[in-house]
């Protein structure tokens, strides 16, 4: 940090030095690409392999749009179609030929930005609000806003390469006609958008910031920077997500959105696939302040928080680079994405020039064509990437990093990693899922969450956007791995009760490197409901694989039915119990995601530990759950009341506890073996766990056994109220005296 | 084939030359591995670098059951269990144990060896029957003969190589209590195992000779030549795949197996995956006889159809190297299955020294140890490897290539591929699936046939053996992508029916290389039903990736319902038709295979040509068919009286027609576009068919147009009568008059 803090000055007394203020205006490029960088990359051209890699793929895309000649089509469509694609296309070209322009020298480049800006000036001027009525913030070119502003962040780098090359009359012009109007459109004519703290708000104060920055309006960075003056508000507005427009006594601006959403520790609270797509403003218009705007040190605001956030975020991906997926958030979205490829770059230009982030460039693939994508080729090319080892670690939510969290227990040897959620709700893509959790095995979903119940950008699919099963099932407490009371969601499945809670971290353990635990308690999802879950990834040398213990504590007023969910994926190859298959399929039930479940499957337990085995992915995973014998066991699938194939038919196990008050589910999810199509060979095709118990239970202490077949057994014991590092314990089970210290013990 | 039979007849000189008659007893190792072979491996060692890393990992292997010790547990379990797994592993090892004596002459290796064969001989003396009884031939070792004999086929390759290591007394004592007992068991004693035509007495008589060939037995090898004297033989008696074990007239022994399952074209009859299984012993034992009993001439026999077969085998497989599943098959099997390495170098020894099999040695990344692995690795380390290219192959089936066959039409720059099916029944793991197909893209199925229903080796799901839904669905016609009249399977779904009979070619023409063509005829399925299907693989350039036509022209005395299943992997993204879902999902039927089926959703066209879009690995599909609008569309699922989750959950997509006697289902499937999770981008996610039209249809000709969204047209015609290459034609449709010379014209 220090080396980072001697950096960040030596760049700003350089930046003062060199760029004095009343220059500026002649001196552009200088947003995001500055003169400096344009020399640098000049000089280093065909001697950076990475670079010049992306450059030819840049050349190429950018000289074949420029062969099919431009369009600006009159907007008309939603995501899907063909004038959203269209000029979504245009300001990536854009931003990509102004750039290619300042490299290059060649004024093709410089003509056609001017020439398409020229033609959206000419058509700007009388264009009215984009024709689909959807949006709580119509946009002009797009049906949103959010896209509008998409396009001004791009546009503005492809103004500010350009600049120099146009005529003063053409400039004129642009402004009047264009990038103000545009600008204003998106701010002033639209506060319920552009004065929220959200991720739409991050891209509207950064559109208005860049063009701002590029022309040299102070009066437009302003705006950006703090919103604008608030009139009358309406606290009950929401957006198309259901999320609130307006939180009394909120600030607004881009300052307003880089305090609120981020965690101290660098986590956003809508989750990683947002994250992702919020850094890429964020980091932009941070990049043009840095570079236009020294004197508010835009880096080492909220405590450095740009910076970490982007170090949480490649924590937040499995061992392939996905994302894990956390509230609404499509699969498959991974730190090869562009805005990954924004932040990774300049993180590594202002941030200390991690070596670790060169390993992910490397395998990006590609850098940013400006002053940080050179810094990052010139520094891989000179060999100096380390690999960015990803390790248990917990990220705290809330501004003030005191709304709960995630923990994510992480094997790395084995590629085993769990994804336990203890957060606040998460703003509008938030799901009602306190102390769920997904388990992963080299990337792939063994445990999973869904996701998101939208195709984006395929228009057949209610043109791209989200699908009413986001809500109906998505987004409710049984589609995750976690407690359903009364077949009913967490905070009645409310916005309005959800977004006022969050969960507590009980403790966090990593200092065994055997056994990672994390601990956090729920108490308001279901008034009444005290729930305290602790999970535990251990690696006994006695197991092939690291195994997760889950020990899920229920204490209420009242008797209720508590349903387990367990959403495997994969072909069921075993179970320990019996269970009957009806000939006609029903949903489970009526309402809460329920309804779109159809019972598969019907057990009883056949002995205390009731075992499910199923084989994906070449490999096996037993469930062990321990069981009383009243209890249900039901398979369900996904499909039902889903009148257009929106959803995935994925499969689900549930444990069913009815008429009970207080509780404790334990379950182990085991890894073990594998199978191979060309050998046909299986190895440890089965359970190592003969039998799970929990041998005690009070307010002080859970204890779970675990017998293996070969009598072998070992006990987790946690502490349920003094979670303290020091604090020692003692417990007599039977005949065994249990002593420890700290919050838990696993006695192998 | 010159070059092939000179070099065959100078090894055969040279083997006859240097190996008298007389002293072969003592010139062990002579059968698989040879004294020259080790010779040439010796002076290789450390600079053949597959040769080097196989033998690594061999040893490796070996070494670590060395030091685990030998274990020869009492038979007891089916294929899932310890005692069959350690069995089957004993005879894989001691067989690398003696090619490593052998190579590194270590005698840790050939005592290892030693002492596992004593201590089978003292136990196989006493030995009862397989304690299973559920094998129509059981085995002693393992619970069926086919077991016993994959063992001595190993071990006899074992004795050979450390046979000179041993005293006269040991072999002795081998050769009467163990081995020779042994071969009689499978033999004498099991004439319905070993007297048959049929994969499990290929191995049978393999076994029985290789033992022969060792011991210097004559006898043996004549056993396993000709088989054993016919007794009375039941011609209605079956296996435990509802397989015939005698058929009348039919000769018996290895020779008579060599002469009935392959054709002309390589083509095994059960399909790839048993072909793959099959060619072990076949090859192993040929190569036997090859070196020991170079008289027999084995790979000039049947037109050198060992070798063609391997060809055969490998253009079987996807363009990821798995095998077609074809009839019963375990999906994932491929090329690099230790015995298509067999396969493949021994191919490459004796059959001409073809380079192409080293680009698939290459891929395999393993060799065999012995003679025809060291000439294998010598001539990729000479880099000498060609691309194995596949191509449109057609393969006839049947002992004289005139029972139908196979079509496999390809484009590969675009990775397309179609399997059409118009074989016999292809023995007891044949299915009922007359005229079907797969279609394939980069090796990931797009329209798919089931597979089989069974766990191979994972002894929770019935042993490891076929599950009862085997019969019951994946053999049923309504599992394959072909027509279903009146909800019965072809031939009643009757073996007896179904092995007299085959389809018939119609034509096959890859003489257009933008469009390649397989016409096939049914007649004997559906008794007075005649069907004639066409399939085009058409590489259009308005189309952004081939499409395959489908032409199914139905002719019958009856009205009938027909049922044309599609059985596409996917979730749907579009339809162009209205359908409903019911609330509660009922099985589709109650018998040959339809009550596997819950019927997920109904619908009629609203259209003369109905579209299904779905999107499957990021690609997207669309099926077009051109319909009545009194047809039926009906979404299925599986996974209906599936009382232990023995089944894939898999959707169908289903054409009825109801009450016809003549029909033509035309339809189209449109590979196109993509969709990236990174980008968020989907392109060409549309169809570009607006109508698919069957324009003229009569006993001589069958002409469907398709008519593109902006309007362009072609038109396909077929002639179902003559389909003569040189034939002329004429058709006058409307004002069009259409000529053309050969069974079939696209016009563009």
């Amino acid at each position: 940090m220090t080396k980072n803090l001697i950096q960040f000055v030596s760049i700003l007394f350089w930046t003062l030095l060199i760029v004095p203020a009343d220059s500026r205006a002649s001196d552009h490029p200088k947003v995001i690409l500055t003169q400096d960088g344009v020399k640098k990359i000049r000089a280093a051209l065909g001697s950076v392999p990475i670079f010049d890699q992306t450059l030819a793929k840049v050349k190429a895309e950018v000289d074949a749009e420029i062969e099919m000649g431009i369009d600006t089509p009159i907007p008309k469509d939603f995501s899907g179609g063909y004038t959203h694609a269209r000029h979504k296309k245009n300001f990536f070209v854009m931003q990509k030929a102004g750039v290619l322009y300042q490299i290059l020298e060649d004024e093709k480049y410089a003509q056609y930005v001017r020439d398409m800006l020229l033609q959206y000036e000419a058509m700007y001027k009388d264009l009215p609000l984009h024709p689909k009525e959807r949006s709580y913030a119509r946009g002009k070119l797009f049906w949103q806003n959010l896209n509008d502003s998409n396009w001004l962040v791009y546009t503005s780098q492809a103004y500010d390469a350009i600049h120099d090359y146009l005529t003063a009359e053409q400039r004129q012009r642009l402004e009047d006609n264009l990038f103000r109007p545009f600008a204003d459109h998106i701010s002033i004519d639209s506060p319920q958008f552009f004065n929220r703290v959200h991720n739409h708000s991050t891209w509207g104060t950064a559109a208005v910031g860049m063009i701002g920055l590029v022309m040299g309006d102070d009066e437009l960075v302003e705006r950006a920077l703090y919103g604008i003056p608030f009139d009358k508000i309406d606290s009950s507005a929401k957006d198309n997500d259901g999320g609130f427009l307006f939180v009394e006594g909120q600030n607004a601006g881009f300052l307003a959105n880089l305090a609120e959403p981020f965690s101290p520790d660098g986590y956003y609270t809508e989750g990683p696939y947002y994250q992702r797509y919020a850094m890429s403003p964020f980091l932009i218009f941070a990049q043009g302040l840095h570079n236009a705007r020294p004197d508010l040190k835009i880096y080492e605001q909220q405590g450095e928080v740009l910076l970490k956030a982007v170090d949480a975020l490649l924590n937040l991906s499995d061992s392939n680079g996905d994302f894990f997926p956390l509230n609404d958030a499509q699969k498959g979205m991974s730190y090869h994405a562009n805005e990954v490829v924004t932040a990774v770059n300049i993180a590594y230009l202002v941030g200390g020039r991690d070596p670790r982030l060169l390993s992910i460039a490397e395998q990006q693939g590609q850098v940013l064509l400006d002053d940080a994508g050179i810094a990052t080729a010139l520094a891989i090319a000179e060999s100096q990437a380390k690999p960015f080892d990803k390790n248990t670690v917990k990220l705290a939510d809330g501004p003030d990093g005191k709304q709960g969290g995630l923990a994510i227990l992480r094997e790395p040897s084995q590629d085993i990693e769990v994804l336990f959620k203890y957060t606040s709700q998460g703003l509008s893509h938030g799901h009602y899922d306190k102390l769920s959790y997904s388990l992963f095995e080299k990337g792939d979903e063994v445990l999973q969450d869904y996701g998101m119940a939208r195709f984006v950008n395929i228009g057949q699919k209610g043109g791209g956007n989200y699908l009413p099963e986001n809500s109906t099932w998505v987004k409710q407490t049984i589609a995750h791995n976690t407690l359903v009371q009364n077949t009913s969601s967490h905070f009645q499945g409310k916005y309005e009760i959800g977004s006022q809670h969050h969960s507590e971290l009980h403790f966090f353990d990593d200092s065994n490197p055997k056994v990672h635990v994390a601990s956090a308690r729920e108490s308001n999802a279901y008034p009444g409901t005290d729930m305290l879950r602790t999970m535990a990834l251990i690696n006994s040398e006695r197991f092939e694989k690291p195994f997760l213990l889950d020990v899920l504590k229920v204490n209420s007023g009242s008797a209720n039915q508590y349903d387990l969910p367990h959403h495997y994926l994969g072909q069921i190859i075993d179970t320990n119990f019996d269970y009957t298959r009806p000939k006609k399929l029903s949903p489970l039930g009526s309402n809460n995601g329920y309804q779109h479940l159809f019972l598969q499957g019907k057990g009883k337990p056949t002995s205390s530990t009731s075992q499910l085995t199923w084989l994906s992915k070449q490999r096996f995973y037993t469930l062990s759950s321990a069981v009383d014998k009243r209890d249900e066991l039901l398979f369900a699938q996904l499909g039902a009341n889903d009148p257009e194939f929106n959803l995935r038919q994925d499969p689900t196990f549930i444990v069913r506890r009815k008429r009970t008050k207080d509780t404790v589910f334990a379950s182990v999810v085991e890894p073990h073996g594998n199978y191979s199509y060309v050998t046909e060979s299986a190895t440890n095709a089965k359970s190592r766990i003969m039998n799970l118990a929990v041998i005690h239970d009070d307010d002080r202490y859970t204890a779970v056994s675990i017998t293996e077949k070969d009598g072998q057994e070992s006990v987790f014991i946690v502490s349920n109220a003094d979670a303290g590092a020091t604090a020692q314990h003692e417990l007599q089970l039977g005949s065994q005296r249990y002593s420890w210290t700290g919050p838990y013990q696993y006695f192998e």
